[in-house]
């Protein structure tokens, strides 16, 4: 039996009650294919942010550097400052850790409500990858004149060759291992003029090496626009972290599944332990009554497997979630059930 | 009868196509609310770009700054790199005549099929107040190391009190002016840290103004996917120069009304003239065939006589619009007919 040590940090909100039900389906398939955690639980979060006036220990990163994996539920809630929380917890991890790919799955299941008409399950199934680690989120800029009618304020956007490079080398890769082979790039570089005609010219230059792929770019507002009109036209879109940050919250509303859908924070030279985390949020307006969806968090268990080398495990897991939502078995009320979060995590061990 | 002296520039592609009959139904709006224009015709264009090296003469705006209004096809074409045409062209435009309000309509209309399932007309009926003068898009920033792995691109975002203090002073007092009395801003404060809790802030203070508007606030990404969910939820939605772009492309797809979607850049001071643009582009695909939709260029023209002061003259065009739709007229490929441009200039003007 292989083991795995995970961190674990459930955070803030519900969070603290669909991490439980990650860990018990994880526990269950790996009972089945012979995979054991170790899960190091952390209390990083708001709370411990108003107890100690920090997000986590300072030497919070040293002490998990070593580790397989983190297993993340959410962070974020109302008494603290959105940018306060995010960056002094979830972006550090992100950044410290060269998880430079965040890699979020788009798919229409079968028995998921969508807001789109006539699309049917297989219609819709890409991978959005999103640059994770520098771009439009930057510490760089600050304030002039703070709080007078003169105040100008300057947030600066850093694109490097290599943080770029890297992101596209990993979507093109990932594209040529799909049937489709079609990649498409995220730009604005009619509007935004130096950064995103850079972006466009590391992608041109790149597909001169991936002669099989087709690719094709769109402005970020017309791409969205597609996302609605198009879902199939798409199989792998690399994005910048603002834009790939949209294009992977769109994606799930398209396919009505914003309170399933999954992502992965990786490191792909395994240097580091990449975290892997549900698209949603902390959700302050039903954190504590036990109804959040937990399978986000299930299915974000299942990219953490296919990252630790065990692909079938992971399919596993993703099998027993296109069974649930397909043959109607427990959901939460986000996707029109009455079931609670304990309810639909037991029903997923079981199918496993 | 009141003479308007307008500045109409074709531009590229169906720009040159569509223009002619938002001129003809201005006309024909004209004829009956006696008001006549002056069209004064510039070919700022890729094509002069390519003639002369620039899209527009180095006095162009002189020569247009006590117009009453400019009246834009689209700008843009692929042997011209993107970001030289709109610079050359569009955004000095915006900027010189300090248009810091780009305004965008979203509407399900009767008779036009919207990719969601399960919404009727009526249901979605919001605008959207785009900053149009700074913000992500600017000049400055720049390439360090260019064209070697070392590269570093930088691009600065500026936000000024005074620019976002007036684009939320123009969507405060259109949510006042609307029987909903609702405006939500969209934000990105979570990540992006400078630049986007200052707009929060803004928005908050000046809300205080405003006790009888109910304001709500979503990160972009999260907006995004409740312009699919929940597009009911709007009235009028405020955002950042970039932010606005990408929701006004989305909002006209999710009505399915990407090709009829108008726009008004406008001046609220009148020290300039506005300018009224439809949202699609030059759309170098169909360009030359006859076969654009005309109506996103001629609601455009509804828009100006609106900012004209003639509501009652833009509400004929709109109507005109609402029973083609409705009543099966002819339409344009793109909405699933077959008749060309100038048949669908023709019967609107005949509506009128
Ligand atoms: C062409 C481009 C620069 C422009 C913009 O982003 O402003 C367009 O998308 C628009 O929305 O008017
Ligand atoms: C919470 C926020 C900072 C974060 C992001 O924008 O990266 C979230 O939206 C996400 O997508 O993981």
């Amino acid at each position: 039996t292989k083991t795995y040590k995970i961190a674990v940090i459930p955070g803030d909100g519900i969070g603290k009650e669909v991490v439980p039900e990650g860990i018990r389906v994880l526990e269950a398939v790996g009972a089945k294919f012979d995979i054991a955690f170790q899960w190091d639980e952390k209390d990083w979060s708001c709370e411990r942010w108003q107890a100690t006036g920090r997000m986590m220990p300072e030497d919070a990163l040293e002490g998990i550097r070593g580790h397989d994996g983190i297993f993340l539920g959410a962070v974020g809630w109302p008494t603290v400052p959105d940018h306060v929380s995010l960056w002094g917890l979830l972006i550090p991890i992100r950044r410290e850790f060269r998880q430079y790919v965040n890699l979020r799955p788009v798919r229409l299941f079968e028995g998921v409500r969508s807001p789109l008409a006539d699309r049917a399950p297989g219609d819709i199934d890409f991978m959005i990858v999103r640059e994770n680690n520098e771009g439009e989120y930057s510490e760089m800029g600050g304030r002039l004149n703070k709080g007078t009618p003169d105040e100008v304020v300057i947030q600066e956007n850093i694109f490097t060759r290599k943080g770029v490079d890297r992101v596209l080398r990993y979507a093109f890769d990932l594209a040529q291992s799909r049937p489709k082979k079609h990649l498409t790039s995220a730009t604005k570089s009619n509007g935004i003029i130096h950064t995103m005609p850079f972006w466009d010219e590391c992608f041109a230059a790149m597909a001169k090496d991936y002669p099989d792929i087709r690719t094709d770019q769109f402005h970020i507002d017309i791409l969205t626009a597609h996302f609605v009109q198009h879902p199939d036209w798409f199989d792998v879109v690399v994005g910048s972290n603002l834009f790939g940050d949209i294009l992977s919250d769109l994606g799930p509303a398209v396919t009505g599944t914003i309170g399933i859908a999954p992502s992965a924070n990786l490191n792909p030279e395994r240097e580091f332990p990449s975290m892997f985390e549900p698209v949603h949020g902390s959700a302050p307006d039903i954190a504590g009554q036990g109804i959040a969806n937990p399978i986000g968090q299930i299915w974000s268990g299942a990219m953490m497997l296919d990252h630790l080398g065990h692909p079938e495990a992971a399919r596993a897991i993703v099998a027993a979630i296109e069974r649930l939502l397909a043959e109607k078995g427990p959901r939460t009320r986000d996707m029109g059930g009455t079931a609670d979060t304990v309810a639909v995590g037991k029903a997923l061990a079981d199918l496993i």
